[in-house]
C-alpha cells in the first residue's frame, strides 16, 4: 500500500493580456485573461525537489506575451492551440499542455455619429472563453461563454412537479426565468472559423431561449443545446450551466396594490443550478479535454 | 466634556427591485437596487432603546417596492424623489432622506435580426446612480455613472513631472489610457428631461475622453468635466474619480521581438487615483446633498 | 448520429444556513452554506418539460433547514450524509444526490477575560468544506479546507529549473512562499470522527509547510499530502490546489537601500498554480465522488 | 458665471506592501495597502496638461516602499505619518497628503504546540485602518477597523417602533443581531501608543455588544462608542457604521417542527444600515481629516 503521485500539473494562471494592433489608424485590441498549464513527468519536483524538467510558469506567462506578438491574436481559439503546441512539441519533458483563455469585448466609442479609431468601452455581456488541450491523445478545443446574463419577463412555467411533505412551492404558469449562462461546447477538428461559429452559437442559444414557452428551465437548456448540435455538425457536444435567478414577486396585496407579474424582487442566494450535457450518440472521444483541473480524476 | 451624539442616519440598503411593463405586448423593464435613509430626531433610539420615532427599515423597503407599482418607475431621479418626499412629508418625525439608486441597464435580444418583445440581455458597461436628497433646506438630485471602462490606445502621454530621489518612471509621449469612469454631477431644479440629459452628458464625456491629445489623466476629466458643464447649464458641478488603469508594455525585447505599443500587462493593483470636481464660481449651495454617509460632517 | 441527453444535475446551491443550539445557556452556532443536487432519470423534465419526477430545489432548501432542526447538525460530513442520504432513499425517482457544504468558522467574545455564552465573532483562516455522494455504487465522503492562507517568510528556493529561450527568470534559494490552499481528501468509510480527524489533518499540513526547507511548491504539497495519507489509513487520497501568492523583492536598490528579503510588493495576479493528487496505489474505486458538476464527464 | 476647478487630490492607490524583520530568528511581518493622495496647486496639470508640480503617482508608490525600509513599519498611524510629511514638508509645491492604509494581520502557525518563527496563517477577523492627513492646518490621525464580523444569538430585541401603512414587521424580544463593523475614530495628538490603544478599543466594543440588553442596533453602537471615548481622553470622536445582517427564523413549524430561535436563514440583501458618530461637546476641529475624498466637498 505505497503512496504515490497521482495526477498533476503545473502553471501560470491568469495573465491578463492586451493586444493593439496599430497597423492602420484604426486600431484593434483583443483583451485576453490567460491560463496554461503543463502535464508530463514532473515527479522529481514533487518528490526530491528536482527541477531540472521544470520550464517555470514565469517561462509560460512570456511564451504567452510573446506569441502575442510574433503570432498575434485571431481568435483565442487559434491563440491557445499556438501555445499549447509551443510547449508539448518544443519542450521536451512536456507531454501535455492545457490553455484556458478568457477573452473580455470592447465596443468602439461612438464619437459625433462615428465609430472611434482608437478609443472603446469595455463591453458587457459575457466573457468568450477558449480550453485547448494538446497531447499524445491529439488536439481538443472547448469554446464557450460565461456570464451572459439574459431575462425573459413572461412564457415561463413551472408546475406538474413532485411534491413530498416537505413541498411548499406553489405552481406557476408564469413567471419571470433569468439566469448567467456558462456554457461550453467542444469541437471536432482545429480549423475552424472561430469568430463566426462563435457568434452564431451565442445567437442561436438567446433565440431558443427568448422564443420558447418554457416548462422549465431544464427543457430550456435542451432546446438551447440541441439547436446547435443542430447547426453545426462540427460541435460534438455541448454543456450547460445555469443558475435559476430567482425574481420572486412581492407581496403588495399587502397595500391594497395588485401585482400582476409587476414588481420583483430578485433574490441573491440560494439559487437554484440547472446543468446538463447534450451530446451525439456517437460522439468522439473526448480525451482529456474536459478536465479542466488535476484534481478530477 | 460631555458625549454627545453627532450625525446620524439610517435605512435599508440595497433592495433589489425589478419593475416590468407589460401593458403592452412589448414590455419594459427597470432593475434596481434602492438604498435609502432618513435623518431626524432619533436620540431616543440610541440612548435608551426607545423606537417610538423609528419608522423600521424594513417598512423602508415596503415602501419601495409598493411605489414602484403605484408611482411606477420612469426616471430614477424621480422615483427617488418620491420615495425621499414620501418619508419626510409623511412621516412626522423624519426631517430628511436620502435615497441612492443604482440602475442596471438591459438591451432587447435580438432574434431574427428583430428585437424581442420580453426577452433582454444584461448590458454591461456603466451603472447609472442617482443620490437624492430631501430636507429642510430643499431637494438635492445628483445624478451619475460609475464602473464606465473606457480605453484608448494611443493619444496620450505623461511627461514633464516633478522629479525627486524616488522618481525613476519614464517619460512617455504615447500609452494606452484607460479608467473605470466613477462621476457625479448635481443639478439645479427636479425637473428635468433625466434620461436624455443623463445619455447626452454620457456621450460628452465619451466625445472628450476619445479626442483630446491627453498630456494627463487629470487634463482629460478637466476638459470631461467641463464639457458637460458648458453644455447643460441645470448642471452645477460634476465631480469625477478616475483610476489610471495601467497597460504596462511588456518587454519582449528580452526574446528579440520589437514593442511598438502593441503587447500590453493590465496590471490590477496599484493603480493611479484621479479625483477632481469641476464646478462653477456661482455654484447654488449643495446642502447635504454630498454627504453619503451620516459618518461624515 | 442522434442526439441526446448526457450527464446531468440540478439542485439548489447555497443555502445560507445558522443553527443555534441554546438548550444551555452557552449557545453553540454552525454557519453553513448548504447546495445540494439530484441526478435520476429527469430526461422529461428536458425533452418535454414534464416534471413529474422532478422534486423542486425549493423543497431541497425547505429538507436542508427542516434537517437543521430534526437532525441537527454535529459534523457537516454527517449532516451531508443525512440529507443524500434522504433524496436517495426516500424520493422514488432520485438516484443519486450530492451535497456541498461549507462552513464558517466563528470564535467565542472574550468579555473581561472570559469567553461569551452567546455572542462570536467570525473567525478567518481556512472555510471547510464536504462533499458528499450518495449513489447506486455507494457512500463518498471528501472532506476539504479552501481559502488557508499561509506564508513563510524564507525556507524555500527554486532553483535548477529548466531553461529556454522565453526564460529570464533568475533562480532563487531564500524567498517568500505563500498560497491558499484549497485542499479536499476523500475518506474510506461514512462513520468516522470527522471535526477531530479535520482538525488534525489541518494541523500536519501546516506543519510540513512549515518545516520544510522547501525545493519548489510542488515538494511541499507532496510533503503535505504524504504526511496526511500516512496518518490517516482511513483517507483514500488528497488532491491539492495551490496559487503560488507571489511576493517579488521591491528595488529599493535604486535608492541606496539594500532589500535583504525584507520588502515585497504582493501581487495579485498573474500567480503559478500547482495541483497535484496524491493518492494509494490500492485506492479504493472512488465512484462519483469527484463530479462535482454533471459538465464533467 | 466661470467653470473652475474645485477640489481635487491625486495619488497611487492600493500599493500592496509586506515587510519581514528578519534581524531575529523569530521573523515578523507586517502587511499593509497603502493609498497616498496629494493636495495642493496642481491646476495646471488640469487646465493645460502641464506636470511641473505633479510628483508621478508611481513616485509615491517607490516612497513607501522605500520607507517600508529606511524608517521601518511599527504602527501603522506612525508609518502614515511618516509618509505624510515627507511628501507636504520635502515636495515643495505639496500643500496637503492623505494617507489610507489596511494592515491585514497574521497570526503564528502553530508546530508540535509552539509558535513558528516564520510561518504564519491570515488571520480573519478585522482589518485595521489608518487615515492619515497632515496640511497647513495640523495633522490628524484617524485610526479603524472594518469587516469585524460578530454575532448574538439572543439579548437583542425590536420592539415599539413607528408604524405606518406600510409597515408589516412583526416585534421581537429575541432574535440574531450580526454585523460587520466599520469604525473609525479620530484622535488627539500623534504621539500616541498606537497597537495598545487599538487592541483596548476593539477590546471595548466586543465587550459593549455582547454585554448589553439591545433594544435596537443604534442603542448598541451608542454603548459602544461611549465606552470607547469614556475610556480614552485621547479620542475626540468615533463614528461606527453598522449593517443590520439579517438572520430571519425559518418556517419549520410548515414541516410540524418548532423553530426556538435555532434554524435561520442569513440573507445577503437588502440589510440594514446604521451610522452614527458620536463625539464630545467641546471635541477639537477635525480639519479635512474627514475628507477621504476630493469629490465630497
Amino acid at each position: 500500500m505505497a503512496i504515490i503521485l497521482g495526477d498533476h500539473q503545473y502553471g501560470k494562471a491568469e495573465s491578463r493580456l492586451v493586444r493593439i494592433y496599430r497597423d492602420q489608424p484604426r486600431h484593434e485590441i483583443r483583451d485576453l485573461n490567460v491560463t496554461t498549464a503543463l502535464r508530463g513527468p514532473f515527479e522529481p519536483a514533487y518528490l526530491i525537489g528536482d527541477q531540472s524538467n521544470v520550464l517555470p510558469t514565469d517561462t509560460q506567462k512570456n511564451t504567452a506575451y510573446a506569441f502575442a506578438k510574433s503570432r498575434g491574436i485571431e481568435a483565442i481559439e487559434q491563440f491557445g492551440l499556438d501555445l499549447a503546441r509551443r510547449f508539448v512539441h518544443d519542450i521536451d519533458p512536456v507531454e501535455g499542455a492545457r490553455v484556458e483563455i478568457e477573452e473580455y469585448a470592447w465596443e468602439r466609442a461612438t464619437v459625433d455619429g462615428t465609430e472611434h479609431d482608437h478609443t472603446w468601452l469595455r463591453k458587457g455581456q459575457e466573457i468568450r472563453t477558449a480550453a485547448i488541450t494538446v497531447d499524445a491523445t491529439g488536439e481538443y478545443v472547448i469554446a464557450g461563454l460565461k456570464d451572459l446574463v439574459i431575462l425573459k419577463s413572461t412564457g415561463s412555467e413551472f408546475a406538474g412537479f413532485l411534491v413530498d411533505e416537505y413541498t411548499t412551492l406553489p405552481e406557476t404558469h408564469d413567471r419571470i426565468m433569468a439566469t448567467a449562462l456558462d456554457v461550453k461546447w467542444r469541437y471536432d477538428g482545429t480549423e475552424l472559423a472561430w469568430d463566426s461559429i462563435y457568434a452564431d452559437v451565442k445567437k442561436i442559444m438567446i433565440k431558443e431561449f427568448a422564443s420558447l414557452q418554457s416548462l422549465a428551465l431544464q427543457q430550456t437548456l435542451w432546446h438551447m443545446g440541441t439547436a446547435v448540435l443542430k447547426a453545426y455538425p462540427q460541435i460534438a457536444e455541448i454543456r450547460l450551466k445555469a443558475p435559476n435567478k430567482h425574481h420572486f414577486d412581492y407581496d403588495i396585496g399587502r397595500f391594497g396594490l395588485e401585482n400582476r407579474g409587476e414588481v420583483f424582487i430578485a433574490a441573491d442566494r440560494p439559487y437554484g443550478l440547472i446543468e446538463a450535457t447534450i451530446t451525439r450518440d456517437d460522439a468522439s472521444d473526448a480525451g482529456e479535454a474536459w478536465r479542466f483541473s488535476a484534481g478530477l480524476a
